[in-house]
């Protein structure tokens, strides 16, 4: 793998853990926390499709709002203004997968600029890597916030480019979700989608450059 | 409700019932089908979205065998050709909703032109609405092929407009994709959500003006 010159990580559900808010759901409707994560999440993303496409964008943490609101209508859960805030706020106290930051720090130690480029706000993104002692580790963090418009349209994938003021084919770009490699791929970067759980690719005309366990599994790609 | 001088219908899951395919679902896969027709479905609406943001369309036939693929991969169901060309036929041959026919009928004689606007194909159309024995029953049947680009772009919508000659605000637009109707509204439709199963409305910051049990509730709206 020669010619990498930066990575590009996606946030959510790549870096930090998006489930790791259950715990809080668990703790507000016992026995259906796993649950209302999963559907919350399913709703956050499609939600970003959707208002991408109706041409209405809207925050990150907008949209999280109302997909989170949806999924407790949906499910019957009842979701008052404190639950709403406290579980609003557990997606800014998210959790990196175990491996990252010693992965990140390796990845730092051979010369790479990092960088974030997330659906979520800049102030999101800083508020999840600063709580996890992160901060120091990216060159950039990169919001879709500044062309309004979610991955995976072209125009957000532009912005790591444009920061980096690298060539897409020079760049790596890391996810874990399989319709933000494939759309990433489109786009023209190198890709390496994180499948943590042997899940299925999305079908989508696309497949990535390289497939791995963890992140960890990065620095040796590079080598 | 005055005003409303033609009627515009989504196909998929509104008019037809998507989830008629469960049952040769259920031969191929027992005791799987209808898992498989859950996440088919939902693979299937996913990509549309997806494509439309990645600027890389694809026929509502290549992205629904595309949904099939998926989906088996993902549940470990073997797919082999003969079950995926009998699958996808089986998208063809879908069953109208109980009510559909005979409200068809009875909007027909009330004299309002009928439209038929979906993600299909213009082949797809033609069959599924051939085979159920009520291509007479429509003035207009519209495929987003046209545009390519899917639903909830305001360039799919638009075609309705296009096809009757009728400013939107004149047009009912009836879905019973939650989704699909918010899109509509924001496109300056008016819109009746038909909710069969008393779901939650998605949260995109838009309302449907009406929401019915079934098409059948609509004529009485009209009177």
């Amino acid at each position: 793998m020669n010619r990498i010159r930066a990575i590009v990580f996606d946030l959510y559900g790549t870096l930090f853990d998006v489930h790791s808010v259950a715990a809080q759901a668990e703790a507000f409707f016992p026995g259906r926390g796993r649950e209302l994560s999963l559907l919350w999440r399913q709703k956050q993303l499609e939600y970003t499709w959707l208002r991408s496409l109706m041409g209405r964008y809207a925050s990150f943490e907008q949209v999280t709002d109302d997909a989170l609101v949806f999924a407790c209508n949906a499910l019957g859960l009842p979701l008052d203004a404190a639950r709403r805030q406290t579980l609003g706020d557990a997606y800014l106290q998210l959790r990196p997968f175990p491996e990252v930051p010693a992965t990140l720090q390796s990845l730092n130690r051979q010369g790479l600029p990092l960088a974030i480029l997330s659906n979520g706000s800049v102030r999101s993104i800083d508020q999840v890597v600063r709580h996890a002692g992160l901060l120091d580790r990216f060159a950039h963090l990169i919001s879709v916030e500044a062309v309004g418009i979610f991955k995976p349209h072209d125009r957000a994938y532009e912005l790591g480019e444009q920061h980096l003021g690298l060539p897409r084919s020079s760049i790596l770009f890391v996810s874990s979700n399989a319709w933000d490699a494939a759309g990433a791929h489109g786009f023209g970067y190198r890709v390496c989608w994180v499948d943590r759980q042997g899940q299925a690719f999305d079908e989508l005309g696309e497949r990535p450059d390289h497939v791995v366990r963890g992140i960890d599994e990065i620095p040796p790609l590079l080598a």
